[in-house]
C-alpha cells in the first residue's frame, strides 16, 4: 500500500506544477492513489484535471526512479521515512515528492536547519554577513538552506562549505538543471557535501511560478528564516512571509538606512515583527529558544550527556570524530539492532552530537571550525 | 504670590543639584515657598537639608535675575507661562527653574520638539544621518533638541542651523559655560538662532551627575527621542530610557551589525520596543501620529485653514513669511488684545503655521528649505 501511495505521489508530482493547492486539497481528501485515479480518468471535477492528465500521459512516470538515479539522485515522497514533516506546514501547497541529490538524510537535516535568504543584488556588507554567519551556524551544527542564487544565497552556501558544514540548496528547476548556470560548480559541490533538492523532476527548467513555490519550500523545510538583505518588494520578502504564515520565526539583519538593500529587512522588523539579529550567536540563541532542539556549546557538557538514553550513548560511543561509520558497522559495534540505531542517530544528530556525511556517521566537531574572513 | 513662588523656585534651584527627587517631593507636598522656608530653618527633616541651607547661604540668590541677564539670559520657573508642561513628566525630578538664552518661547518650541541624541564617538554614517535628518525636521518646522556634545549632538545642531531652523541645546553646566569648550562658537550660534538651556545657574561647571540630569531634561522637554548611534551601555541609552519611562516615543536608527556604534540602537529596537525609523519622513509621520500636534505638508491645505478660529485667522493674516512682527504690532494689525494674540500664536505655532525668531513672528515656510548634503 505504501509502495502504491509512493508511486502515486511520484506520478502526481509530474501531473501539476509545484505548489498546486487544488491537487493538494484533492489528495488531502481522498489520498494520493484515488487522486491519481481520478486525474487519469478525468473525474476530479476540477477544471485543470485535463491538463494534469495530459502531463501525466506525456511523462515517463514509470521510469521516474531510474531517471532520478541516472542524475545521481533519489525521490523522497510524503510517505517515506526521510520526508521532513516540517513541509506539512505548507498545507495543500506541500510537495507530493522531492528529488534529492546528496548523502545526508533530509528529515534529520531539516530538524536543525535555518533558511538564509536575501537579495541577488546584495552589497559587500550583506555578502560578508551571509558568509561569516553561515560558517558560524555550520560550526554549531546547523544546516543552512538557500536557493543557490547570486548574492546572499551563494554567499551563505559558500560560508557553510568553507566551514565544512552541511548546506541545502533548493532549486526551482530539476536537480540536474543547476540555475543560475554560473553556479553549476557551486551546486555540484553542495550535492557532494550537502543536499540539492527540487520539487520538479529532472530535466525541468526554471519558471517564474516555480521560483515562488521553491521559496515556500525553503521556508517550510527550515525551522526559521533569516533575511540578510532584501529590497522592499522582493521574492526574499515573500519567502519570509511564507515562514511567518507557518508560525516559523523570521529573523532579519539591519543595515545602513542609506542602503536600499536593507530596506526590506527594516520593513520586516518594523511592520511584520521580524526579530532583529546582530550576530550568528543571536541567531543560534533564538533557534535554541524557538524549537525543542537544543544546540549550543553547552550540549557537550557532561549533564547533557547524562540525558542521553542507554542506546544513544552506545551509538555515540561507537562513533569517531575522524572517520565516518556506516549504520551496519554502528549496529555491530554498539550491539544494537538497526531499528534502535536509526532513532538514536536521529536524536544524536538533532542534539548536535553526531553528523552524517558521504562517508557515514561521525561525532560532530566539538569546537567551532568556522574560519573567519 | 506668583512672584513669591517664582523667587522661591529660583532659590531652590540653587539649593540642590539638578534632579534632586527629595526636594521635588518636598515641593510637591508643601509648595516652593514653604519648602524654601523649611530649608532655610533646617526643619525639612531630611538629611541633606543642611547642605542645601549652606548652598543657599553661599549663593547670591537675590541677584540671580541680574546675573542671568548679565550673560544674555533669563530664568523661567515652573510658575511662569513660558514653562513647558512637558517637563512635569519628570515628576519629583523636574527642574525648579531653567536658565535660558535665546529669543524663542521655550513652551511653544517644546510643543514641536524632538530630541536627537547619540554617541560622541559616532561614525561618518551616523553623523550624516543626524545632519540630514535634523535639516529635514527643521524644514518641517520641528525643533531639534540635543546636548551640544561631540558627535551626533553637534551634527544634529549643525543640520538644523544649516537649514535655518530652530534648535535647542541643553547644557549640563551654566548657560555661560559652553561644554565642550571646542563647541563654544556652535553653542553661541545656537543661542543666537535657537535656545540654550540649563538647570544650573550661570557659572556652574559640568559634573557627572549633571550630565545624567541634563539627559533627562532633553528627553522630558521633547515630544519624542530619536537615537541615531549609541554603544550598548551609554548615556544615550539612559536618555532614551528616560523618554520611554515618560511614555514618550523612542525612535532608533539601525545601522550595520558590524558597527559597534549601532549596537545600542539595535538593542533598543529588539529589546525595548524602540521604533525603527529609516528616514526623516518616517520620524515626521510618527510624530504626527504620536501627539495631538499635526505637522505635515497637508497643514497648509484650505481645510486646515478652515479649522482655525476667527482670532487665529486674524493673527495669521497679520503676519508675513518674510518679516518678523512683534506681538504688539500683531495686536494692532489684527485689532485683538494681547490676551487673545498670545494663545492664537501658540495654536498657530503648534500647528506649524507660524514660527518665531529673533525678529518676531512670521508665517512658517511653506516648502522645505532644507539643503541636502
Amino acid at each position: 500500500m505504501t509502495s502504491e501511495q509512493r508511486s502515486a505521489l511520484i506520478a502526481l508530482a509530474h501531473a501539476v506544477e509545484p505548489g498546486d493547492a487544488r491537487l493538494g486539497a484533492l489528495v488531502a481528501g481522498v489520498g494520493p492513489v484515488e487522486a491519481l485515479a481520478r486525474i487519469q480518468s478525468s473525474t476530479t471535477g476540477v477544471a485543470h484535471s485535463e491538463g494534469a492528465r495530459l502531463r501525466l500521459a506525456a511523462a515517463c512516470v514509470d521510469e521516474a526512479e531510474e531517471r532520478a538515479a541516472a542524475v545521481g539522485g533519489r525521490i523522497v515522497t510524503r510517505v517515506d521515512r526521510e520526508w521532513p514533516t516540517q513541509l506539512d506546514g505548507l498545507g495543500d501547497q506541500a510537495p507530493m515528492a522531492l528529488w534529492i541529490v546528496g548523502a545526508a538524510n533530509l528529515r534529520l537535516i531539516a530538524l536543525r536547519s535555518l533558511a538564509m535568504v536575501g537579495a541577488r543584488a546584495c552589497t559587500a556588507y550583506g555578502e560578508e554577513v551571509a558568509r561569516a554567519w553561515a560558517a558560524d551556524l555550520a560550526g554549531d551544527g546547523w544546516c543552512v538552506v538557500s536557493g543557490g542564487a547570486f548574492g546572499i544565497d551563494a554567499a551563505a552556501h559558500r560560508g557553510v562549505l568553507d566551514a565544512r558544514g552541511v548546506t541545502m540548496c533548493v532549486l526551482a528547476g530539476g536537480v540536474d538543471m543547476p540555475y543560475p548556470r554560473a553556479h553549476d560548480l557551486l551546486i555540484a559541490r553542495i550535492a557532494d557535501e550537502g543536499l540539492v533538492v527540487s520539487e520538479s523532476p529532472p530535466g525541468e527548467s526554471v519558471r517564474r511560478q516555480r521560483f515562488l513555490s521553491r521559496n515556500r519550500v525553503i521556508a517550510a523545510v527550515s525551522r526559521a528564516t533569516l533575511v540578510i538583505e532584501a529590497a522592499s518588494r522582493s521574492g526574499t520578502i515573500a519567502t519570509a512571509r511564507a515562514a511567518a504564515a507557518m508560525n516559523r520565526p523570521v529573523l532579519a539583519v539591519p543595515g545602513p538606512v542609506t542602503s536600499p538593500a536593507s530596506a526590506g529587512c527594516h520593513r520586516m522588523i518594523r511592520d511584520e515583527a521580524a526579530i532583529l539579529v546582530e550576530s550568528a550567536q543571536d541567531v543560534i540563541e533564538l533557534l535554541d529558544l524557538s524549537g525543542g532542539v537544543r544546540a549550543s556549546s553547552a550540549q557537550f557538557r557532561v549533564d547533557e550527556h547524562d540525558r542521553l538514553s542507554a542506546s544513544e550513548k552506545r551509538v555515540l560511543d561507537a562513533l569517531s570524530p575522524r572517520i565516518g561509520v556506516g549504520v551496519e558497522a554502528i549496529s555491530a559495534a554498539a550491539a544494537l539492532p538497526l531499528a534502535e540505531v536509526w532513532p538514536a542517530l536521529g536524536v544524536l544528530e538533532a542534539r548536535g552530537w553526531v553528523r552524517q556525511d558521504t562517508t557515514g556517521w561521525r561525532v560532530a566537531r566539538l569546537t567551532r571550525a568556522a574560519p573567519r574572513g
